[in-house]
């Protein structure tokens, strides 16, 4: 049950399930992409999925989603199944799949996610948070170009926002900005998840055009546990993103997501399609 | 059917067939790790059951691993699946089973893969590889401890080789060798993938202390084509591997592969477990 009060990163997470590991959920209008959802609500909600299997162990240690074919607007099945539990991780294979032409199931997203117990050890953050102004130093924009989904996320550009000029003249793929959900919601696994997303093709910033593209496959990692999250709170994050290759339709974009203490909570890649 | 003349790397590799996308392999004693076989050459042989399939689109452009358990010394099934297959990508799901303790099968490795069709576009190679001396300036090392899987590869460590003396003092994570299969073999997608993986434990080098380690998933981005793999040949890749976190159990581990022209072929991520 969604009220007036829910917000909606948590509407748009909601599943129904009745066996264990087997979900239905709806697509979220508030998330809406171009030509289906924002892909980190998708990734978020695969990662739902497995939150809230009644034989999850450990907390999400890393994530794939593959997105075989946009989602279409509607409800849709969700299969989580814990295929193998170690002593200390848990391995997921998930999938997310609509009816097709022919009303038969088609497969739309396919994923894998690895939970885990973990333990205090030795630990070094060897990824400095840049030098950057604070969040209130950097002004909030509006979306930069009309989809809903932009509308859920609070950014302030840091540097590497979207070309104002079109011309051609880009030569460096790296953004950095101050995110946070728009309200303001304290952050967990899934919303970081989702927010690992957040970055506009790296293609459009390194050329200053703007070509088709959409991510084929996104990987995260996490390195914050549940308590540096809570801790974490609703303050923003900084995002960091930059690519590495554009290659014959396709280039692949790192990121780093720290929080406001400089914390590194997650590092994320996807391989991204773009046309010409 | 294996002779003397077969690579070994090749023989590691042989699949049979009855069924498409069902295939029976045997692990590789002269791949073998310390309790399982070297995870590079059990991504390659992922990849090559996709690369194997009948109903295969284009070529490989991401592989996601996930070691769910060790593989036993023996025979294996996998299955390779392609999921859906789109006008020029085609999503795979791929899993290794072998019996357990009660002679079910049990799933060692699960993996996911995105193959596609490529088109000469518009490219950008925006990570330069480090100016370095040339593999004939650089010693090979034999086999930095005794497995027997390191003997299958000719490394020429640039940079941050495995510390001679494991004293806690370690304040880097950054390894640069040069590296090819031993005896060399023409490079090819399989072989590039069991390279992404060549790089010993980061926390090893970054601590200067040996501890209990594994990777426990990778993902491995294809940027070259079949024709840069081809043009590449038996000679060196200049590999780059570093971390960017260490925490409670687990660190991430991000390379680059280029080869002697400096085109970068491939980069990859995997999340690392440690213990201590």
């Amino acid at each position: 049950m969604t009220t007036s009060h829910t917000h909606s990163l948590d509407a748009a997470l909601v599943l129904a399930s009745t066996t264990a590991g087997q979900y239905t959920g709806h697509t979220s209008p508030a998330y809406w992409n171009m030509v289906g959802p924002f892909g980190g609500v998708t990734a978020a909600t695969l990662l739902q999925a497995v939150m809230q299997h009644p034989e999850r162990l450990g907390e999400p240690l890393s994530l794939t989603v593959n997105y075989a074919g946009a989602l279409a607007e509607g409800p849709f099945t969700l299969q989580a199944t814990p295929v193998r539990t170690n002593r200390s991780t848990q391995h997921w294979t998930i999938s997310i799949l609509q009816p097709g032409a022919d009303g038969a199931p088609v497969v739309t997203t396919t994923a894998t996610a690895v939970t885990a117990a973990r333990r205090e050890t030795w630990s070094a953050a060897d990824t400095p948070m840049p030098a950057v102004p604070k969040p209130a130093q950097c002004q909030p924009i509006p979306p930069a170009f009309p989809v809903e989904w932009l509308r859920r996320y609070e950014m302030r550009p840091v540097a590497g926002a979207l070309p104002k000029d079109w011309d051609g003249s880009g030569d460096t793929s790296l953004s950095q900005l101050w995110m946070r959900d728009a309200p303001a919601r304290p952050l967990d696994f899934c919303a970081l998840a989702a927010m690992a997303d957040i970055f506009f093709p790296r293609v459009w910033l390194r050329r200053a055009h703007r070509v088709p593209a959409g991510t084929v496959s996104i990987t995260v990692y996490f390195h914050a546990g549940s308590a540096l999250l809570a801790e974490t709170g609703t303050g923003y994050l900084l995002g960091q993103a930059h690519a590495q290759e554009f290659r014959n339709g396709f280039f692949d974009q790192s990121a780093q997501l720290w929080n406001e203490a400089g914390r590194l909570l997650a590092t994320s890649h996807q391989i991204v399609y773009y046309k010409e």
